[in-house]
């Protein structure tokens, strides 16, 4: 997993925090799937995503469009209702719009 | 290191993704020292780190008035400068006004 290389600004970010539970079983299937799944998504520009104590994962997209339908697509819907249901002891969401980048 | 307990939006958001070196001399004090420094800045709202092949810090901020502060900060700058020189083979910033949020 690199650093998303995404166009210039402005495009959206889905910053998506999560702590786990100690319930692994499917998890990493899931979460392999929905990264492949979200890629073949209209609008979708890039994921990055990390885990240690907290998981952070941030995807890019074009327009706040493209992420709605991502959050109602149906299998990421299961997934959704599987997360909160068994993976996820808590998690936030945050939808923001990128106005500026940098780095080297 | 738990999920931030950000205000209702909108606030602002620094991406801070990157890559290692395999350098790591000085980094972990480094790190811990500027966590401790954002947290005693005007508008800082919270922050959320992970690493495992890549590194995912996101700040939170009130406004972006903060966030250049913050950038500017001079041992922020001293911090920054060494790592773009030891510890970082590539590193990304985006900077973002968080529009919606939800979770649980």
């Amino acid at each position: 997993m690199l650093i998303a290389n995404t166009p210039e600004p402005p495009y959206y970010a889905v910053i998506f925090s999560s702590i786990k539970t100690n319930k692994d079983e499917g998890y990493e299937e899931m979460a392999e799937f929905m990264v492949n799944l979200a890629k073949q998504q209209e609008g979708f520009l890039g994921i990055e995503s990390a885990r240690d104590e907290i998981g952070i994962t941030v995807s890019y997209w074009k327009d706040f469009e493209s992420i709605r339908n991502w959050k109602n697509q149906v299998d990421h819907q299961v997934a959704q209702k599987r997360g909160k249901k068994e993976w996820y002891k808590a998690y936030k969401v945050r939808i923001a719009k990128v106005e500026r980048d940098y780095g080297f």
